[in-house]
């Protein structure tokens, strides 16, 4: 194991973690408010930490899988860390395993929130809560894109079964050339929503964290009442178009740029993607429609929830738990589906849904044709066996984590809704779940045990589950 | 495909469940019943249909796989519609899909009822409705050791997960004999639970109606109290430990039998198996001791309760529903998880359960180290790669099939907990689940498609998904 090496590159990801903070600091002084010293300290704090790996010296700059896995996992729980410091100094969380939950729901993009109060905390740490998710949204991005094809081997495949289309490396021949590439869609996604929210009378600082929270498919708001405290059905769509695109795969935006649209077109995720959205949100409208003024209405709402659930945004315009129960199952479903790979999005991923699919329906045939070949195709080309049997191990290893999460969190004697949807919502990166932590509710009732447990699961999903089972095995540290 | 072949197979299961229909009747004679005509005139229907498939003339007695599969499917689907007759006739279940749902709930050897009131029941009618557990649960043995070893190339390697350890066929070489053999510790453990009850002052009907739900591990009883309304601790322990013991592989008892102590020891389903029991158990008596008289009582109450749902009985005697929501998550769990392979019980099985976390880890170790062999081992021998695909297609198939089945039952507008737990109750085959369908409840809300759908949830959970799913796959019956 590459110990410098390893604890070199946390310093690095430190040093940028420092820079920005620089951001909600800039703001708290803006708006004058109380959360200042907060960021001062934190970002000293931070700053000498990073200068303390950066000293590190790196003797052989070669990393293989198990480093890639270790950095990934050390690296967002430890952003997370000095990232909780501002909330909890700043006495906006008092405790300070309430500021660590906070803080790994935004940087893995999840929304679930412990604040009871939002409206009422400092500008600076309202804009460094939303800004975590927008970090954390990019950092989706390099960790797909840039980190993941440092793994040598095998280990490749794993990451690579999320990017079953035309990958961006093949593109973009040079790794470097495709996370700028990526940030740069990534940002000009955020300042054209900004555009659009603020052309929505939507006040300047409001659209901004809206967005942030947008692109990371994050879910936090700085409202208590989240997107329905504005009552303006012009933001709700817009948001909710928003949502939809940041759930796309990034590489899709580089094939629109590069004018590739037949293999847009031939993107089979994409197709099923939409066609969820579509059938979900016109199955839930119909449910709903008795409750509310008739199709229009009944459509954004549905539209609005269809679109910040299977994101694993979260963000919401009405308390779904009122709803009936079948829309209620068909929205757990789509936080357990998710977004496309290679977006900010979480949950499982509508590409490993079709992989499983295709893959269920394939051996269930070999049963009674033995000698059948039945190679599975996605967007026309062939999947190597491989890349099939490591999105069944990533499907096993979820829904072991769900049920074994859920046996930790159900020692808080909250029913099983509240129980099994707040796992679901966690490991999907989506926030709000079912019963007590709905869009109405939230995690502040959660003991410190089930919040830790929480946030492991938030970080499990985010990190694709084998980086950080990886980082907790002993084996890994064993010399050999 | 061999359709003659499948239509005279399926005459001979029903030509032995006229027979069996035999038994009720004499048992509505002999207590003198209102449901004597309604058995007599199913005895004929049933003789006649029988009678017919018989006619039809077998040319070619060789059958594949997918003839084997059909015939499984069909022959358990038929002998519920026709075993379903004297419960609608009578007049006893009004409604002719709630008939078919008590018929199949009790062939499948789930224990799911409509019935609110059974205590005035003709006795006719209660001794067909446990009659058909026991009946079931020799299915099964049929299903896993006779029928099975009949499909021929791959598929057998599909049931053959199941066994993982030193098969039966192995030991006995002739098909006919492991049947014969199986039957025979069937029956005589049967008989020893009826002369226990009997001591225990049980009537001897309530005996023998609950001895068939043991033994089949259904769970049907004979009163709306289950096994609480005796109110006997030696009767809950006697009930207990031989639901425990219909849990367990059968080749276990062969193996007793043939003094191969060292090859029971070496088993590692078993030694799971009866871990689970232990530790949940336990886990159980401490969450629960601050509701009830000490230790003594929890414990009692607790082991009953793991017993009975890990083996996918489902006999009750407390509403764990008032228990702590962490035992709650716990029986959940076992739900899933099941009783052993080879034996009466449901569920997915420890043995799957076994093979598969060992898969997870073996697999997770090789992204680190991608050139390890890892050959997957139980009981000291190593498995094949086929036999490890087949389990992860298993889980993977139960688990799509929880949250597709999951969703139909929504419809119905219950809570989340009832929901969801009525498809795992009826998929493991257990019966109660939690919520509306927890023990003091049961499942007469629901509606015609829910229980229609939970019906077929049963029907998957018993014949182990692949047979039935094939049956219902159009392309088996296409002409090639």
């Amino acid at each position: 194991m590459n110990y410098r090496m390893i604890i070199n590159t946390i310093g690095r990801v430190l040093a940028v973690e420092t820079v920005l903070l620089l951001l909600p600091f800039v703001t708290a002084i803006l708006y004058q408010d109380s959360s200042v010293s907060a960021f001062l300290i934190t970002i000293l704090i931070t700053a000498v930490a990073s200068i303390g790996a950066l000293l590190v010296k790196v003797r052989n700059r070669v990393i293989y899988a198990k480093e890639g896995f270790t950095i990934v996992a050390f690296a967002w729980i430890l952003v997370s860390i000095f990232g909780a410091i501002p909330f909890y100094i700043s006495g906006a969380i008092p405790s300070f395993i309430d500021s660590l939950f906070e803080t790994i729901s935004g940087f893995t993009t999840t929304g679930a929130s412990i604040l009871t109060e939002i409206e009422t905390l400092p500008k600076g740490i309202l804009f460094w809560r939303s800004f975590t998710h927008w970090i954390g949204g990019m950092g989706v991005l390099v960790f797909v894109m840039a980190i993941v094809p440092l793994a040598g081997d095998r280990s490749i495949h794993v990451m690579r079964a999320e990017v079953p289309g035309p990958t961006m490396e093949k593109l973009v021949p040079r790794i470097k050339g495709t996370a700028k590439l990526l940030y740069s869609i990534y940002i000009l996604l955020t300042v054209v929503e900004v555009i659009f929210l603020v052309a929505g009378k939507m006040p300047v600082f409001d659209s901004l964290v809206h967005a942030f929270g947008t692109a990371g498919t994050g879910g936090f708001s700085i409202m208590n009442a989240s997107i329905a405290a504005y009552g303006s059905p012009y933001l709700e769509y817009v948001i909710a178009i928003f949502m939809m695109l940041f759930g796309v795969n990034f590489t899709i935006f580089f094939l629109l740029l590069a004018r590739e649209f037949k293999l847009v077109i031939k993107n089979e995720e994409l197709f099923w993607y939409l066609s969820i959205i579509l059938i979900a949100t016109l199955a839930i409208t119909f449910s709903i429609m008795p409750q509310y003024g008739g199709f229009g209405e009944a459509f954004r709402l549905s539209f609005f929830q269809v679109s910040s659930i299977i994101t694993t945004t979260g963000y919401a315009t009405a308390d779904y738990c009122q709803w009936p129960m079948v829309t209620q199952m068909i929205l757990l479903l789509l936080m357990i589906v998710g977004a496309c790979a290679g977006s900010t999005g979480g949950g499982m991923k509508v590409s490993r849904l079709i992989i499983l699919l295709k893959k269920v329906r394939r051996d269930i045939h070999k049963l009674i044709h033995p000698r059948m070949v039945g190679a599975i195709k996605m967007d026309g080309k062939t999947l190597q066996q491989e890349t099939v049997d490591n999105v069944s191990l990533y499907f096993i290893s979820y829904m072991l984590l769900l049920f074994v999460l859920s046996l930790i969190v159900s020692l808080d004697g909250f029913d099983f809704t509240t129980t099994f949807s707040s796992v679901v919502a966690c490991m999907g990166n989506i926030g709000p779940g079912l019963g007590m932590v709905g869009p109405s509710g939230n995690f502040s009732g959660f003991s410190n045990l089930s919040k830790l447990t929480l946030s492991l699961a938030m970080l499990f999903g985010r990190l694709e589950i084998f980086p950080l089972l990886l980082a907790m095995s002993p084996s890994l540290y064993r010399k050999k």
